[in-house]
């Protein structure tokens, strides 16, 4: 069961009330495989890198099972690079520096050895390169999973559109959901945007969990509660690892599956943002995994008798 | 089982995106009797009120098994009256108007036939009215219960604490408990606040749900997502209202109950702020109440195989 994964893999700066790191590995492709490699291989890795990229990162992600033919590495380029710094509340935060460097070029080519992949998640990046690697695909995955932003809404909203007629889960959060649907409610955004194409929508709500959605019906999530967050980069990337990862194991797309599959992503995320950038994915272990899993259980589990 | 109920009874003009009214019925006493009155009667209120609070208000909470012996009723002054503004997210909101009228004189006197209640919800009020009620009390009740606001943490913080060293379970939003224990993290703020004498918080985070802390166990409702929120006035009185309502029901203080009671708080909340004022408690039904809980049972419900 292999899955084919489209995002970045980068270097950021980040600087939390918690500490300030000036380079780390980062992107979403790279949380998302050191997510999903927890749960089923292959990945099949889809990005761009420069000269810079470290050698010891891909070999760490190819000892998980992540493959690297798809990534393509540009001898004269800087990799991908993103600053940001988090407000004391965690739940925002301001970009101080986006250097495209080699991002600028990424013209994806799906190797050969990745077609027949049933499961596709589509990291955050420009809806063109997103439809660009559906296109390739000579059979159509099981399942197409998209992340997506705001900055995409606000310069490419047409070419978001398109993609979105031609995937099952999209995965944005709160503000973006509002922006997309032009509606306040979540309940009515959720409703206007799965007539957009996505069957299922996941509405992300950082430390206030995430919302499945579909058809008719509703499913939440909550967010572990947490001592310290020392750095969220990352945690809506790893989330949507842990979701597709999950699915992709158990090879299951129903909704009653995915909503276990949400459970999953939201354990990963609950690790990812313990310390800066990918660190802590590469820490843990199957059983903390499940531990983790125990605690969500104990935290949402409770017993009604409806008479 | 009886329960007490000290809270205000009272009126509110509320101005929120869906709509304005100039006066209507509140006041925290007010929800909480309402919210309680499905599970258990009778609710023994302890309360002051003007000349101008409507008769058919207090025949309506009579009708539903509210003892009104301990709402005094002065002739020649107002209700408390209150008015706020929502902002269009409805999370927030400026109060614009407070006038004190017979709450400036409020003294509560529990009335003998109030004593050996076993529960005790004091609803948001200053420090010193929720202390005298406490110590008026000949048998201390099985559980106490408080509200409060930041208001009181601003102006009479010490009294405040006297409070909280004789409560059993605090409510308060997830701000407050940040204000109260000066920690931005909701898991040290609860340890710290559990160490000032409530051994369960519960930290209200509106739409974001609820968590309750006790020991090192936490459990976390979520509200229910809606198409539509009217107005939130009361919403965390009536959450208030259903919990204890289910406690008292039950007999049963233990953590793994008050979970449940959480969800059946949230499942009343979700009723109040579909329409203004407590007007939507008066119309459900027991069924409507069960029908509600089934829909909080699917909203977090999920199957997870530890292996």
């Amino acid at each position: 069961m292999s899955v084919i994964c489209v995002g970045t893999m980068a270097f950021d700066a980040i600087e939390t009330p918690f500490g300030k790191v000036d380079q780390i590995v980062g992107g979403s492709g790279t949380y998302v495989a050191y997510a999903a490699s927890n749960f089923v291989t292959p990945i099949q890795q889809i990005s761009i890198v420069g000269y810079d990229f470290p050698q010891e990162e891909m070999d760490e992600m190819t000892k998980r099972g992540v493959s690297l033919e798809g990534v393509e590495i540009v001898k004269d380029k800087k990799s991908f690079f993103w600053s940001g710094k988090y407000h004391l509340d965690m739940n925002s935060r301001d970009t101080l520096v986006t250097d495209l460097n080699v991002l600028a070029d990424f013209n994806p080519v799906v190797p050969e050895s990745y077609q027949g992949a049933e499961f596709l998640i589509l990291g955050n990046l420009a809806p063109e390169i997103q439809l660009s690697v559906i296109n390739q695909l000579t059979t159509r995955p099981k399942l197409i999973v998209m992340d997506t932003m705001n900055f995409w809404m606000d310069i490419a909203m047409d070419g978001l559109k398109e993609v979105l007629k031609k995937v099952d889960v999209l995965l944005v959060n709160d503000a973006e959901a509002r922006q997309l649907s032009g509606e306040l409610s979540l309940v009515k955004a959720a409703k206007s945007i799965m007539e957009m194409g996505p069957k299922f929508l996941i509405i992300k709500k950082g430390e206030h969990g995430a919302l499945l959605f579909h058809e008719s019906h509703v499913f939440f999530a909550p967010a572990l509660p947490l001592e310290e967050v020392f750095d969220p980069t990352g945690a809506g990337d790893t989330f949507a690892g842990g979701f597709i990862g999950h699915l992709a194991k158990t090879k299951d797309i129903s909704f009653e599956n995915m909503k276990t599959a949400i459970i999953v992503g939201s354990a990963m995320a609950s690790f990812c943002v313990e310390k800066f950038g990918p660190e802590r994915l590469k820490e843990i272990t199957k059983e903390d995994i499940d531990t983790r899993l125990s605690e969500f259980v104990q935290l949402v589990n409770f017993d009604i008798d409806l008479v």
